[in-house]
């Protein structure tokens, strides 16, 4: 078995292999290939990662190319952690949009707007690739926003894809830990899209806890601000939110946040960033580093290793992932992707269904889901038309002037090529 | 036949039953009954109604009354054109919100949500009585939010109700005037939900003229600030939108424009319905005066009456209203009321089919329409909970700790009687 | 303005003809064309139909010709009634069914299945001109089966068509007659697909009259063998059903009838056009003869002078026609063409909307359906596969063996070219 | 845990039983109850199966009892395997249908429909007391017809049921028996209804082997007859169809075999029964005999053992069982129960998504699940109109007149005490 990884001179790459290493002999797996266009960092963490799988006894072989051909071909999976224009374009977005006092996050609002559709024609141009040398590869998707570079795959790429995001595993470590339990004997009865999710029921061991948790504070990702809602509406809503709804839920204070520090996340991560890289190139280090906790993503390697082994071994289990709908949720176009609870086995991933959605839920979902479309239409054809009505549709978005002024220049700043029909 | 109009006390009175003396013959018409719990204005505008139908030859009586059962025994149609607490209430509302920087009107955002609060409790009684005293009996619904009304009515008044809309036969007058033809020969392709529509197409004599229109100003409602929207987003949305739409598209310059208002709309439409009310008392008045038409609802009366012949003649017309959806639009549930094009016969109001939406306009429809869905649910059953739900769910409320805290004053403010459960 | 008909050398064109002299003025028609590929009824039916008009005092030109083009150009509204193989083929395909004990009918069963599949190449070659010649026409379609015929047009044809029917009108006629009305102060609450439809409601000058209705015996069309169905199952229906339901109600009494008499439908009715034929070519006949009537197709004439006028005109009056379901009846897909009451207007026909479906004429419906749509992709692609798919799906064919047996001789006798894949 | 078996006296307990023995341990399971109307047929095999549960060292109490409070009181799962009037009313019913030339089975057809209206009222009685004495607890339902059976017991039982039949492990296991594989290493893409159902792909350990295998003869149930079907249509198919959809595929061969064959297959169990019932006493048989594989429910232990694992064990894996649709096939309403593959743990069975349906099997699954609603409704309402609705939209029911006729027979015969309204 080989598994490629695109965007591999990503900090998190150490953390990924961590996992592949633990489950090495039942996967069978005899290749990883790194692959990255910036080679410096690719260097960086290929070294480390080559250190790491030594002073495991080297159950399969590293290579690191920038040959993307050599990359791709003949692999059985291939994971995508790519980020087109790296952190400094994270930063001119944030900026942009914050200059005009609208929110938003590398996923979320205008912010996640400007970073789709940057990523959009990148990972199409990959999947070409990916349907000439690895026709039949799975391609597990990482790269942000998950839920819309997912849904594009889908619909243009002509590849099998699954996207993966690390809230729904994080969310289950953070009870566990609170009841003291494997974070496999939790159950979440979960719906949604990618950073814009509920867990209506929680069951531990079977038993729903649900009311019992919701009167608790629970460890949000390190990447999102800490902010305070009312409990009153914790109590109305009924369900466990995804941290990322605070968003939405609390745009104003979320924004008056955003304004007042001093640095953007994206600053944040260059400096985190920058440090671990240092730490990597320690030739004594051979394991994944504990500061790349700091860095947001924890947990992605559980979910990106449980979804290889479930595919790879047909094991027919669930696991909650991006998937196409396909009737999971009724309130939805079939062709949407979700974030729900699917059972993954050879053919992939299937969705469970789940039924109609409560109001109080299902009108955000629909309007995120509708920005969604349009986004990657607008990114597709490149048309400025689609973009506008994209941040128009967006629900953190509370002024189509100002959509039009940040989408001119988001369109210069990082040479969208959209162009007005 | 009987026409019963309930908050008959209404300034627009006059204006619908100068509609009504147009068609009295065709509709053998014999008795209108005009209910207000208001005394003094109800005998002020009783007068002047009478004044009206004595001076056309009297082709049918009117009764003024505040004994519910006897306006509405055995009418045929019942208007009901309401406006719980008033402009004061209305005042409030608007006050309360800009207080936290929340955007509204009185059908639109939480100041909308508050009247539907109000008002849900008081037209469902009254339904009550008409079940009681006209079995059969047509509800013609103008009290607003009008779409949020009608669909409670339906859904748990069991009476069968049309809501009316001026603003499409509005806009149809605006552009008639235009292009120098009758607003008859205009027809729309018109979507959506009571404030909350667009026209996809306008034939002009069968003609499709929509891009030439495109890039007019078309006259917006008296009651709507007067904004400015980019021409590129009137381009990529290449429909015509709803005056009110501009308080979802231009939502942080409308918010600084309320704020920045001396008065409020209540302030205003008092002073104007003062001004009315005096006018009308004036004994030698004998018809509409004309400033009534700065109140804000030209054509209500056009509309009206056009719903009541088409079904009293079982013409078999087709007219705008707000209808159970049932299928016309898919995107929605079928128990939603929408704003589509209807036929109108002695069966009542049946949608014609719409299709699919277009991403831009169906994200924004479905978040309303489940907001207003938890409205209804919050008022039939004073459900703080539901309400809160509702507020969140409302695309102009920002923050839920800001939704928390007007809920609460809106709860004490007007008596509402919502119980966290 | 100017209307073609293909296929005019039906017996039926001189009732269409009058139907448009009557309107002639109000349609500001100016020349009709009438197409046929045989010569000889071509020539004796447009000798009578110019000696009509010309004793109406020649409001319109008429015009024969062989030529398609010339009947074409420019053409506002097509009208086809066109019988490929003619009575003939009709009569081979009955026979063929009967030998297997299986039922039909021109439009049901296996008989209109083979009836479809001859003639779709036809009617979608005729699009292909229609599109050349005169974009834009209105095509009014006639041709049985009506309701697959305009479904094919309206998914690979190009062009926008309305199918008619007469069966709804002569429903109406019937009853008026029974009453004293005129057929237009009767509205149906109607139902279904062409032939395969049912009245829920029948309203007389508004009031609703189905219970007292449904005791009664209607007289049905004239092709219709007259059955004896049980009163217990037509009360526990409580619709009026559409006589050609005979076929599936009354499917082991319909075949044992049609195999029981001497001669097929077809032979009698080539015998009736025969006769009608040699009435035709009497030089002092310059009207609709009497003896017409008994060739089945009564009103077609009144459908289809309606369905041009209303649109012509932009009327906006309703009129049941076969049209895109478009979410009408949310049970069926949105493509299907159905048979319900329609707006028609100067952008065509749009269905109104009816609701969810009852079970008991539901399940019928649906199957009915899934068999129409495997037809047209059999008759598209000429795919063997989906032909015998096609007849197993239809629920009056009884035997997957006995459909591939007639399947094959359908195959060789009409030269059908479907090809196993 | 405790597990009680409701109809206990049937001949296919100690098949069951076998089943728990083998999983006793990992299920914890410490008690079993059977209970049975029939004190004969339940002492017979309650003593069978405390033999069998002795000779394996008693790893759980077996206990026999006509007192349904003491057998339901506590249960975790009940196990319901009834026939209402026994084979006695089975061959009635075959008998009543084959003098009109009616075809059915005891699931399929008018003879299902009897069944159906038999079963519907005793099991929705078990359901009250299940409620009042194991609340919570899983109901596993065996009962032909299962999926009718199911469907009922979800809308109107109030409990949470799972239908399990035999036949997806049944062709599994024959599958694997070709193949040299456990039946645990084929996956389908299975579709349909109980008894109605189709293999759209067959994977053997990942691979795709649809097409080879649509070329072999796979061993049907013992209790279908053995019927040629063209293999052109097969080819057609493509998909491997459900042995029971011969009764539809080859409705008139199948009427033609059982008119001519000499006993019913109700007589032929009946002797086999007793047969095995004579077998069972031998006081030195301790193990299920090998004569009970001529009885036709092979594999029902396989089934229910899993299932009752997996909820138990909250192993969350995928079983295909009879479950509430909920989307998972759009063309169905979410409350119609459907036989897809679902994945089960401890909140029950939660259906996979399926997508939508090919029209060949389309139209054919909503026609039956058309008549099923309608003989649920007929059932739980003792309504002769809609029971006489439901036969007329049973597919195999050729004639509204016969359905009439054998309708009063059933009614008769069973004193079903269906009332015309």
């Amino acid at each position: 078995m080989k598994i490629a990884i695109v965007g591999a001179g990503s900090t998190y790459t150490p953390e990924l292999v961590e996992g592949f290493l633990k489950e090495a002999r039942a996967l069978a797996l005899k290749q990883v290939y790194l692959f990255d266009i910036d080679s410096y960092r690719l260097r960086i963490v290929a070294d480390l990662v080559k250190r790491m799988v030594e002073a495991k006894g080297s159950p399969f072989t590293v290579k690191a190319t920038q040959d993307r051909k050599k990359a791709l071909s003949n692999a059985d999976f291939v994971l995508t952690q790519i980020r087109v224009g790296g952190q400094r374009a994270r930063h001119a977005d944030t900026k942009i949009c914050l200059e005009e006092g609208l929110l938003g996050q590398e996923t979320t609002g205008a912010v996640g707007f400007a970073k789709a559709l940057r990523t959009i024609p990148v990972i199409l141009e990959l999947c070409a690739d990916l349907k000439k040398y690895a026709a039949g590869a799975r391609l597990i998707n990482f790269t942000n926003p998950a839920g819309i570079v997912t849904e594009a795959i889908q619909k243009y790429g002509g590849v099998e894809a699954i996207g993966l995001c690390n809230v729904p595993v994080g969310m289950k470590m953070a009870l566990a830990k609170d009841y003291g339990v494997s974070y496999r004997e939790i159950d979440f009865d979960y719906v949604g899209l990618n950073h814009l999710s509920w867990v209506r029921k929680v069951f531990i061991r079977g038993e729903d806890k649900t009311a019992e948790i919701l009167e608790k504070e629970i460890e949000a990702p390190a990447n999102i601000p800490k902010m305070n809602i009312n409990p009153k509406f914790k109590r109305a809503l009924g369900m466990l939110a995804n941290s990322y709804l605070d968003y939405f839920y609390l745009q104003d204070e979320m924004t008056a946040r955003l304004k007042s520090e001093e640095k953007t996340r994206a600053e944040i991560v260059e400096e985190i960033e920058k440090a671990l890289l240092k730490k990597y190139q320690d030739p004594g280090l051979a394991e994944k580093p504990k500061e790349l906790e700091k860095r947001g993503g924890a947990h992605y390697s559980t979910v990106a290793v449980s979804a290889v082994k479930y595919i790879a071994l047909n094991s027919g289990k669930k696991l909650i992932v991006n998937v196409r709908n396909n009737g999971a949720l009724p309130d939805l176009g079939p062709d949407a992707v979700v974030e729900v609870t699917s059972l993954l086995d050879a053919r992939g991933a299937t969705a469970l269904t789940v039924g109609r959605l409560e109001p109080e839920i299902r009108g955000l979902i629909q309007q995120v889901k509708a920005y969604e479309e349009l986004t990657i239409e607008a990114a597709v054809r490149r048309n400025y038309n689609k973009a506008l009505l994209a941040l128009a549709a967006n629900p953190l978005v509370t002024s189509v002037n100002k959509a039009q002024r940040i989408l001119d220049r988001f369109n210069q700043e990082h040479k969208l090529g959209l162009r007005e029909l």
